[in-house]
C-alpha cells in the first residue's frame, strides 16, 4: 500500500494511466481466447482474472468513494473480482477463479472500457488521496502485469504441447560465457535501508531504518544453469544433508528433481521458456527455482544467501538498470527470459532485472511499521508470515515499477515467478 | 461395447455419421469460446474435450487401423484425449481437463474436419467389424451430447452470474398440475431381460437372461417438484435415519439440503434451468438427486426405487416415445428441462426420457456377460463396482438413442445428470 | 438386526451369556495393554473399543429400556462407545478412537462387570422382544470378537517388529499338497435363499425369496498362495486389463502389488500371521485380499466370482462345519489362520470357515426386506451400498456363529479381513 | 547442538546424568499405562515414544561411537526411534507413532536401563566430545521432559472425559490482582545478542553478534485471561483486520474462537489444565495461543510483539528466575500451569518461566551461523523457515534448562505449548 504520492503530478493528466493501462491489455494479445480461462495451479490466476481484478481495484478504491454517481458495470464483479481485501467483502473461492467463463474475454474488456472511461475525468484531479490511489493503482496494474506473464507461462508450459507464447525474436544465447564466478567484498557496519520520503513506494519498504551488517561479500552475477546442472549431476536433490527439513519434505512429496520447467528427454536436459522448449542454455540464469532450492545450492556450494539488508546495502551504489520487461509497442510479444551476464563494468552484474533474487530474510514488518487504515492496510501487512522476501525485479517486472527498496514476497516452495540465486557470504568464513 | 451391427446398412452411406456429428457441434454453438474450456467438476469434462474426444475415438478405433496410410492430426492426441483406455495408452489426468488452453477451439474443430474427411471413405465400407465400430462411435457420440448438455449444465449452474444456455423458448410449465400419483401393479414371474440379438446394443445389455420377479408396483409418473418439496420441508435432510449411512456422511460433509441446482433465496426456492435461474416448478420432476437422496425420499414416503429388472419388466408393454433431446435443426437451443406429466391413456408416464431413474440394482454383469476382446472391452465392463444402474434416458438424451434394455451407470453421489425418482413398492407390503 | 427369538429358551438361563462374554476377554488375554489402545488403521477399532462396546450394546439396547433403575456405568460412554447408532445419539468420530486412553483398560474391564452384573438378572426373562435383544447383543459379541482378531492382526502385522500374537501352536502345514482344483457343476432354475422362520438371523437375511439361477459351477476348494502366487508372478498387479477401473486406481494409488501381510525380502515371500512372520505356506489359502484382487485373479484364470445365490444355493447340501474360530479354553491363543484343504469327500472344501469368500454381488436389499424400527433398524440395512457380499465365515469367525443364509459386507477396497478367493464359472463358456 | 562443552566436569561423574533421566521416567509415573501410547494429533509424540527416543539418542550418539563392543538392545530401535536424523537413516513415520504397541511400556523401560548401564562407564570420561555429546543428551532430554507435559495434556486435554494428570496441590490462584499493566522503556543503539564463549548452548544461539535497536517497551508482565477474554468478547475472533492472512485461513479452517483448552459451558468459560477442568483463571497468564492469535490480540490492543533482539536485550537486565518445572522429588505430581504474576520489584515479571513469548522473529541463522558437521548438525539448523522465535522458558520447562540467549521455535499455528503474550512497542509511536 501506498505512502501518498508527493505530487498528483505524476498521473501526468491521464496519459501514463491509459498507457499502463493498454500494456496489460498488450500483453495478453498474443494469447488465444482459450487462453484466457485458465488457472493452471491454485497460485496463479486466468490472464481474464487479472484484466478484471485490476479494473475492480480502480472500480473499488476510486471510482465507488470518489466518482458521484458512479454505476458498476456489474454488481456482482464487487465478489467475483476482489482477490482479498476482506475490509471489501467476500471473495469468489481462489481456487475456482478457472471456472469462471462469465463473464466472458469480451464483456471483461467491456468492463475495462466501462472503468477507463470513468476514470478519465478523475486523472487530473487535485485531490491527493485521490492521486495517490490512482498512483497506487498504477503500480498494482504492474504487480499483475508480472503475473500475467508468469501465470500464462504456468499454462502454457505445463500443457503437453508445450506451445509458445513469442516467437523466438530476441538471440538469448550469449555466445560466450558469462565471467568466471567470484565474491564480492562488501563492509559492514550501520546501514540504513527502507524508502525515505521521496516518490511512490509501498507501505511495507517503510520506515527507513537502521541496521547493523556484518561484512559480507555477494557473487558477482546470477548462479547460471551450467551451474545448477552440476548440483543437479551431483546428486543435489538426493541428499537431504543440503536441505531445509521442510524443503526436504516438499521435494520428496512432490518428487522434484530439477527447476520448474525443466525436463530430462532423452538423455538431454529441455526448459520451457516463452518461446517454446529447447535445450538448456548453460549461460542463462537458473531460474524458476524454490527458496528451498536455493538454499540447498548455496549450502552445497559452500555459501548462502543473502539478507534483505545486505542486497540492499549492495544495491545503493549501482544503477538502477537491468533486464526488465519491456514496453510491448510492436505486435511481437517479448519472450521474458532472463538472459546471460553481459559484460560489464559494475561490480555486480544482474542485480536488477532478470531475477528476483531470494533472500533468506523472512518477510516481516520493519520497526515502526504502520499500514494504512482500511481495506488498502490489507495490501501487504497481512502476508507477513512464513515468506521469503525476494529482491531486484526480474525480466518479467515492468520496467520503472523497481526500486532498491523493493520488497517481493512469496512462500519457500513457490516457483512458477523468474526467481534466482545469487550466492553469498560471511566475510572470512564459510558459508 | 457394441455387438458387431448386424447390417452396416444403418450407416447409410455417411448421411448418419454426418448427421450425428454435426449435432454434437451444434449443442456447442450457443456458447461463448470461454465456455469450452471449463471443467466445473472432475466428474465433468469441458466442451472442447467433448468435442476432441468423439474424434479422438473414431480416429483411434477407426481410421488408426483400418484407414491404410491416415495421418493422425497430432501424435500428442492419442494421450490427451483418451479417455480412460488403458489399451490405447496413459491417460492426461482427468482432473486438469480444464487446464488445457491448446488445442484451441478452433483446432479442435480442424481436428474434427480433419477426422471426418477420412472417415468419408470408411462409411459405405462392408467390413462387418469395422462398421460395428463406426456404429459404436455413433452411439458413444450420443452419450457424450448428453454428457456435453450436462457438463455446461455444470458449468453455468455454478457461475454466480447463472447464465442462460439458452433463451427460455418452451412454455415449460403445465398449467395443470400432473396427474395424482398413484401405484401400477405389475405381476411377479420368471421374465426374460437384456438385450436379444437384432439391432445394436451395448455389451452390457447381454446376454437375456431370465430372472424371477415377485409381484410389484411403480408409481405411475416421476415425483415432482412439489412432492420432493415436502420432504425437504419435512427435515427430511436432518433426519439420519431416513438415510443410506453412507448417504448420511455424503450430505453431512457436503452440506447438502436439496437437490444441485436449487437454492432459497427470500424465502422462495429457486432452480437454475439452462435458460437461467427461476422460480422452482411445482409440476415438474424433481431432477439433479443422487442415488442417496432418491433413496432417503423413497423410504420416507414408505415406498422404494424399483430394481431394474422390475423397471425393464415394466417398460415392456409401452412405446419407446417421451421427452428426449430434439436434434437441433433451427438457431434455437432448447431449453433441456424434464417436463411435467402430461396426460396419458398410458399406465406409466415418464418412463423414456425426461429423467434418468435411479434403480436399486448395483451395475453388475449380466449372468454370462463377456466383454470384447482389447481396449473397446474397457467400454464397460470395467466400471462395474460401486454404481447404481439407471433407466429410460432423459430430456437430454439424443431421440433414438435409448432402449428398454439400456443401462446406464453412475456412482450413488452424483447428481449432475438429470436424474429423477420413480417410487416402488413390493405387492402388499410397504416397502 | 435380529428376527424375535423364537424362544428364549436359548438364552439357558444366563450361561451362554457369559461363556460368550468371557470368550470375547480370553482373546484378548494374551495382549500387553499396550496393545489395547492401538487403532492401525481407520477400519480397524482398537481392542479396548470392541471391549467397551460391547458392553454399550448390552447397556444401551437391554438394560437401559429394561432394567428399572440402572445406573450407567459412565453417562459419557453412551457417546464414547456408540459406534453408529444415530438414533441413540451423537458418537465419538471413529477415526479418533485410537487416541482414547481413558478409559483405562482396567476402567472398561470394570464396566464390562458393571454392565454383566446387572444383565443377569435379566437372562431368564421371558420378554420375547427382550431376549430377542439379548440374544442379538450376543450376536454382535461374536461379531466384534472376529474383529477383535482380525483389529489386532491389523496392529501387530503393521508393526515393523512384526511382534507374534499367538506362539505357533498348531501345524499349519499339510505335508501334502491340497486336492486338483476341478470345478463343480450345479444346475440352475428358480432357487429360494435367504432365512426362513427357525432360529436367530439378522433381518439382511431375510425374507426368503426365490431368484432363478443359470447352470454354474464352483471350483472344489479356495485359491491358495501357491496359484495366487502365479498371478503376480505373472505380472498381475500391473495389467490394467484384468483389473475394475476403481481396482485399478486402487491399486496405483496405494502401490498394492501382493495381499496384505506379503513381504518379499531377498527374494522370498513372507507372510505375517499371527504366530509370527514366515515364509509364505503355499498350500494354505489365499487371504487378505480386497474385492479388486479376487476379481482380478479370477478373470486372469478365466473364471469368475459366484453370486451370493450360487453360493447359497452350493451350500445347501453341504454340512455347517469348516476351520471356524474355536472356544478358548486353555491359555494358549490359537493362531488364526486359514488352513490348506484336507481331503475330503465333500464334492466343496472349505466352503465353510477357513475365508470369507467374495462374491460378485453388491449388498442390497432382499425383496420385500424391512428393518426393524428404532435404532437396532441401523444395524444393517443403512449399509446397503456400495458394498459386497461375502459369505461363508473364516477362521477368525466364531464356531457356531455362522449360517448358510449368512450375508457379510465390506467395501471392495477392505482386505484386513480373513477374505479368500472360490472361482466360479457359468455353465458351458467361460467365465 | 552444542557447542562443545567447556569442561567435562559438568557431568559431575554421573550424578547429573542419572539425575535428568530419572526424571523423565518421574513425569509419566501418575499416567496408566494406556496413557504412553496414544499420540492425540501429529505434532505431539506418545510418552512411550519420548523415553525410548531420548534413550535412543545416548545410543545413537554416544555409546555406538565410543562404546567399544556395546550391543543394540534391539536393531530395529535405530529406525522406529529415530526423530529426524536423515544423517543417522530413515525413521518410522512421525503420524504413525501412536500406533506402535510394541515395543511396550516394559520394554522401554528395559531398554532405559540397557542404555544407562552401558553409558555409566563413560560419564566421568575425558574426551571432550564425548562429554559435549553427553551434557547434548541432557540438555535433549530436559527438551523432552518438557514435550512430555505438553503431550500429556494434548492427549487427557482432548479426551471428553477430562481426566487430570495431576492432584490440584498447588493454590494457583493469587487472590489479589496482578500489577496494573504498563510498558518499560528500554533504550536502543548496537546491542550484542547470542550465546559467547561459556557453557553449554545450542549451536543456533551462536554466534554472538551485534544488532541495531530502536527504542522499544515491553508489558511488565504476561497478558492475563482476563484481559484476553475482553479481545474474545470484543470479537476479536471475527474481525479479519486484526488477523494476518494466513492466521485467518488457519482460523476460519479450523474454526477456532478461543485459545486450546478453552471452553464454554453455559455462559461460563473452562479451560482445562493438568489437575482437570476448571472455571478460567482470570490473572493467570494466557496460554496456548497461536502466533497468529498472539499477533492479533497484539494487534488490537494498538501493540505489536516484541522481536528477539529486543527481548534479549530486555532480559540482560533481569535474574534468570521464574516458574520453571520443578524437580519431582515427592510422589505428587506439579499441576505445570503459568501462574498469576506476583508483586515484584523487578521491572519485567514473568520474562523467564510460565509461558514461552512468541516474538515477531522469523527463526533463521545468526549471522555466521554454522552447524556442526554429521548428522547432529541436523539438530537445529534444518528448521530455519517458517518457524518463529519464542523466548523465556515455561511453566514446563526444566530449571536450569533455559538460558537469556536461548532460541525456541514452533510453527505459527502451533498452540499446544505454553505459549503466551507479552506486547510491546516502539517507542513514541503505535505499535
Amino acid at each position: 500500500m501506498p505512502e501518498p504520492a508527493s505530487s498528483p503530478a505524476v498521473l501526468n493528466g491521464g496519459s501514463h494511466y491509459h498507457a499502463v493501462r493498454a500494456q496489460t491489455e498488450a500483453l495478453c494479445r498474443p494469447l488465444a481466447v482459450d487462453d484466457h480461462g485458465v488457472q493452471p495451479f491454485v497460485d496463479a490466476s486466468p490472464p481474464k482474472w487479472h484484466l478484471a481484478h485490476t479494473a475492480w481495484f480502480f472500480e473499488t478504491f476510486c471510482l465507488k468513494p470518489y466518482c458521484r454517481g458512479y454505476r458498476p458495470f456489474d454488481a456482482a464483479f464487487e465478489y467475483l473480482f476482489n482477490s482479498y481485501y476482506n475490509g471489501v467483502g467476500e471473495q469468489f473461492p481462489r481456487p475456482l477463479r478457472g471456472t469462471l467463463s462469465r463473464p466472458t474475454l469480451d464483456e471483461v474488456l467491456a468492463y475495462r472500457r466501462h472503468v477507463d472511461a470513468a476514470m478519465t475525468p478523475l486523472l487530473d484531479c487535485d485531490d491527493a488521496e485521490l492521486a495517490g490511489r490512482i498512483e497506487l493503482g498504477l503500480q498494482h496494474e504492474h504487480q499483475h502485469q508480472e503475473l500475467i506473464v508468469t501465470d500464462i507461462k504456468g499454462n502454457l508450459g505445463s500443457n503437453p504441447l508445450r506451445p509458445a507464447y513469442a516467437s523466438a525474436g530476441e538471440a538469448s544465447v550469449a555466445e560466450d560465457g558469462p565471467a568466471a564466478l567470484c565474491f564480492v567484498e562488501f563492509p559492514g557496519g550501520i546501514v540504513e535501508i527502507g524508502a525515505s520520503g521521496e516518490g511512490f513506494c509501498f507501505d511495507n519498504e517503510r520506515p527507513r531504518h537502521k541496521t547493523w551488517l556484518e561484512d559480507f561479500s555477494l557473487a558477482n552475477r546470477l548462479t547460471t544453469n551450467a551451474e545448477y546442472l552440476q548440483f543437479v549431476a551431483a546428486g543435489g536433490y538426493r541428499e537431504p544433508a543440503l536441505w531445509l527439513s521442510e524443503g526436504w519434505a516438499w521435494r520428496c512429496a512432490n518428487g522434484i528433481d530439477a527447476p520448474m520447467y525443466w525436463r530430462q528427454a532423452e538423455g538431454q536436459w529441455l526448459e520451457y521458456r516463452l518461446d517454446g522448449e529447447g535445450p538448456l542454455l548453460p549461460n542463462a540464469p537458473a531460474t524458476h527455482v524454490s527458496y528451498f532450492e536455493a538454499d540447498a545450492y548455496a549450502r552445497w556450494r559452500g555459501a548462502r544467501l543473502a539478507t534483505e539488508a545486505e542486497w540492499e546495502a549492495a544495491a545503493r551504489s549501482l544503477p538502477l538498470e537491468g533486464h526488465f520487461a519491456p514496453r510491448l509497442e510492436s505486435a511481437d510479444a517479448p519472450t521474458f527470459h532472463p538472459r546471460p551476464a553481459a559484460p560489464s563494468e559494475l561490480p555486480l552484474a544482474q542485480l536488477f532485472g532478470d531475477c528476483w533474487e531470494w533472500t533468506s530474510s523472512a518477510y516481516a514488518p520493519y520497526p515502526g511499521y504502520c499500514p494504512p487504515a482500511g481495506a488498502l492496510g490489507e495490501y501487504n501487512g497481512k502476508f507477513m508470515s512464513s515468506q521469503q522476501v525476494l529482491r531486484g525485479g526480474s525480466c518479467a517486472t515492468p520496467r520503472g515499477h523497481l526500486r532498491r527498496t523493493y520488497r517481493n514476497f512469496f512462500y519457500p516452495k513457490d516457483r512458477w515467478q523468474f526467481t534466482g540465486i545469487r550466492l553469498a557470504r560471511s566475510q572470512g568464513a564459510a558459508p
